[in-house]
């Protein structure tokens, strides 16, 4: 008998015990130790591998209760012979498929296919992408963020053996009631929305939602009205459905509301963080959407899937909440970080919608995992959630100020990010001339990933200088070196087009000049997320600086010339370095070159507030 | 602050520390405790409950870590005022839809439904089937078949923080590796099948596949043939799609092969055990089948859900197994038992097959969810599923007889439920007048279920005296009383028409003509389950018998005759009592009436095989 295929690794993990039981199962299982072979005595073995006695038994009680084994009285252990009860019992000497020669008609299967097949839209990042340094890839997760502990007991209370009891008693049509009744009562209302069971539907992620909500409501008759740049899976199920597409622009406060609604049936929309943009929609433009809805009779499909990352300001309410007609139906999910592994999302509706949707999802897939259900109805009824909620507000929130901060160090009068509030990536656009795809390659060789935006588009070009940056799968600390990598290379990029000390326009500020104009100057930048800056240099060599914008900042600092070239040193702000600057005039507006000659900052010089004095 | 509303349970199984917890956490959630309220120091609140003062620390220092409360220095313990991060401020006064007047137009949102929504079909057992005493339902289990310990070890597995880490980067089109690994090397072997990775593809249950697959491959320009009775949610999704359904007829050995097939693209077939009549495809026909398909080019979907419960001789391969053209698109899932909680099954088929239904299935649902892949991908890995199987198989085994056996005796001479060698349910057609709706109901009325059939017909009628009783959801120490209770119930609802021995055709024997007939005689009658069975009286009082059939019995026991009945008593058919029956010949047939002179067998008597001897 072939114990010796039993290796022992001193190294492992596993016990011992476990590790001679799967040893002996995976021989026993390939074949190694057919049915009916005598397997050594307990004492045999025991002294073979090297192990006590004792757990040689062990493992052979355990597999004598499994049914792997049987003792016969007088002669020993033996493999069952029922191991292969069930099975095949040869296997057929050539079903190999790819050696055999197949017959014309059906080598290509493809004139087969009769379904609309999902074009493959350019993925968004390759599949290694933890292997990279900088992934600022949003929708992908480090392992950090994991609530490991938590689910794992959320997981482990599902699957007690009185709850399999219970919820594998569950029929197809039916959700988890424990499940639903915990989404009423801790997720719902954090967007204020009210719902009673009857109300709810779980799905296998939001694309299931959405790919449900399609089915239900969309044919050729139907005009629906989808945000452009958008969300390509949504946009792809509507045209397969046949639907006539209305692509309706966005401005800063969201959904563009126009007469091009008027005859939308339907309304597709992402008022928490516009995908792919991450803009807000206001409080305003939600109650317009609402009154355009009711007077045109159109449906809304609200896709809120990432309402944990209001990070500036009080987040808006639902417009399921707001909605006074029933006219909202309402899609969300968990939580994108626990989505990947456990899938479950839940669509707010009407009863009679709700009703009509579980038909076709029984039809489809019967019903969502039941075990993944009341896993995730522990997961919340333990407070888990919420604290995690909170958890994930916290880290992603310093993660979002440290890649604002750092495109705003490195890549001031670069970029722009808009003056966003929340979520889980910047649309950030870069110089005129930047190729954002041929950036995208080039940051990619070094390390850094950035999603490329063409997908978003459908009836108009795409921005060739636009990318996104997502903060979801890099932890902060990697942030700022990442960025600033990745501004070196968009520097090396675009250099050719930059304006340079040597070919700038104005006159460079020397001497008394250059220290008369700075002495008790007030002036104004923007930030590359949309804010003015008011910067005060008082005369007696310190700084005073205050942003705009919801999250107003203030900073103190202290400023000098030395050589012609003006120091400055902010406490906070530019992580505390000291950063020097050639100053150049063009009428009203200074401008800041950098050592290497690079145009940095353009500013306005406001009023001294008592010019003069220091002359 | 309200820690009176803390109120501890001393019967409950959590431990003190939980409870107190989670009335903590309710109590922040749901506002008792608002933001900054103040909480009783440890020494307070555990003198209060009346708890030692560590538990409270511990309590306190879990949900400081949590991030539910704080610690201010000096002034105590306080709920965090980020407890509402994220959360919307207040919810809108009226967001009751229920109270509100909706308008006209929406009021009735049915007008919107475009989607195809499946019919409802009647459903097979009540919600509460767990409470009937009796129920003989198909595809529902009990809990004692639920592998609790060895499932939760595989989950827990999967959900290890470095299992997180590597299988939360897995991309939308792709199935966990270990998954399709395990798969291909442990359950495709056991049908004959060979694969490799990239002709597998997950899916959410078996409803799922075949979702995709008509997806794929069927709109209104196709042919396809279905069984008639068949599986009727494959119809529906077909119906749906636009097919053209042939509806074709089986015998006992399964689909019948005929030129009504030449004209189909598609053949849905389940050859394992035929939905619902249990019926095994034997060899010749699978043979036949595929030379059909080659013959007339057409695709054969292969759904083998059912491999498991293959009871009697070994089980055939796989359609997949046996094609050499690449013909068969093969569904399958873990096993029923597992599958409501973690809906997991799969389709194996050519490559480019797989990758058009992943392009399909992404945007319906992206993927399976990735725990549960990985989940099942450990619970194969460890052995758990082959000794799973093994248990399964022989706990069916033995409740498959023990049904086979009770309707034997119980209602002999008056169903019939074919020769079918495995499965988990019985086709059952009862006597010609029995109405098998009423039964049904009279039946559920007693606390016995058994399965309506209608569903099952699209094309012709349904028999009106079929019914089905399946064995997966009651334990095999039931079975026998509740089919004793049906039986009766059988009887009583045929009464009328049944054959008394007051109106019998032929002559009751007595005396020496009951002794001259049954000394020596050798007797064949019909089990209902379609074999025969000898059965010898020999002359010293003992007597033998032997069925027919794959799984060929013997035994013996003794008769006597007293008072004109004829008694006997098996050693172990009959579960060993003694019975007793009035004898009437009728031509060479030979009629048993129990003692309440009710017809129950008729038997054919052979020649003696020494006639006269003893006379």
């Amino acid at each position: 008998m072939a114990t010796n295929l039993i290796h022992i690794d001193p190294d492992s993990t596993e016990s011992l015990q476990s590790q001679i039981r799967n040893k002996l199962v995976e021989g026993i299982l390939v074949g190694s130790f057919p049915p009916n072979t005598k397997l050594p005595s307990s004492r045999k073995l025991a002294k073979q591998l090297n192990v006590s006695r004792n757990t040689i038994v062990l493992v052979y009680q355990a597999l004598m209760d499994e049914g792997y084994i049987i003792t016969k009285q007088r002669s020993g252990i033996f493999v069952s012979e029922h191991i292969n009860t069930g099975r095949v019992k040869n296997l057929p000497s050539s079903s190999n498929h790819s050696l055999i020669t197949p017959d014309k008609t059906t080598n290509n299967i493809q004139y087969r296919f009769k379904g609309a097949i999902a074009k493959t839209y350019e993925v968004a990042c390759p599949y290694n992408w933890r292997r990279y340094a900088y992934p600022f890839i949003d929708g992908k997760f480090d392992a950090s963020l994991y609530p490991i502990k938590e689910w794992r007991e959320a997981n482990n209370r599902a699957n007690a053996s009185g709850e399999i009891y219970q919820w594998s008693g569950l029929q197809g049509l039916q959700d988890d009631p424990m499940l639903l009744d915990e989404i009423r009562s801790k997720i719902l209302p954090r967007r204020g929305i009210q719902a009673s069971q009857d109300e709810i539907l779980i799905t296998v992620g939001t694309q299931q939602a959405l790919h449900l909500i399609t089915q239900l409501f969309v044919d050729s008759s139907v005009n629906v009205a989808v945000e452009e740049p958008g969300y390509p899976e949504m946009r792809e199920l509507l045209l397969q459905q046949g639907a006539n597409l209305v692509y309706q622009p966005l401005d800063d406060q969201g959904l563009v509301i126009n007469n091009k609604l008027d005859d939308c049936d339907i309304i597709y929309t992402t008022p928490s963080h516009q995908t792919p943009t991450s803009i807000t929609m206001s409080m305003a433009r939600r109650d317009q959407l609402l009154q355009q809805a009711k007077q045109h009779n159109s449906l809304i499909i609200e896709d809120d899937f990432e309402f944990e990352s209001n990070f500036l300001g009080q987040p808006h309410p639902a417009l399921r909440s707001l909605d006074k007609n029933n006219r909202v139906v309402y899609v969300s999910c968990l939580s994108k970080v626990l989505a990947a592994g456990v899938q479950i999302a839940f669509i707010v509706a009407d009863k009679q919608v709700i009703q009509a949707l579980k038909k076709i999802r029984k039809m489809i897939m019967r019903h969502p995992p039941i075990m993944n259900q009341r896993a995730v109805a522990y997961f919340l009824s333990l407070g888990y959630y919420d604290s995690f909620m909170m958890q994930l507000h916290k880290v992603f929130f310093e993660r979002w100020l440290e890649l604002r901060e750092a495109l705003n160090i490195y890549l001031p009068n670069c970029i722009d990010t808009g003056p966003i509030q929340g979520g889980t990536a910047y649309w950030i656009t870069g110089p005129s001339r930047l190729d954002g795809e041929y950036l995208r390659e080039k940051a990619a060789e070094q390390g850094i990933l950035i999603e490329p935006i063409k997908r978003y588009f459908a009836s108009s070009e795409h921005p060739a200088n636009c990318f996104r940056m997502g903060i979801t799968s890099l932890p902060s600390d990697k942030i700022r070196a990442g960025v600033k990598k990745l501004a070196d290379l968009i520097h090396q990029l675009t250099a050719e087009f930059e304006e340079k000390l040597s070919n700038a326009k104005g006159s460079l500020l020397t001497g008394d000049a250059l220290t008369n104009m700075l002495t008790g100057a007030v002036l104004e930048c923007q930030m590359v997320y949309g804010v003015e800056c008011i910067i005060e240099l008082l005369n007696n060599g310190t700084m005073r600086g205050r942003t705009g914008g919801k999250d107003s900042e203030i900073d103190s600092g202290r400023w000098w010339i030395e050589n012609d070239i003006y120091y400055r040193q902010w406490n906070l702000w530019g992580y505390g370095e000291v950063k020097g600057f050639y100053i150049i005039m063009d009428g009203q507006q200074m401008k800041w070159f950098d050592l290497n000659y690079c145009l940095v900052r353009q500013l306005k010089c406001l009023e001294k507030p008592s010019h003069g004095k220091n002359s």
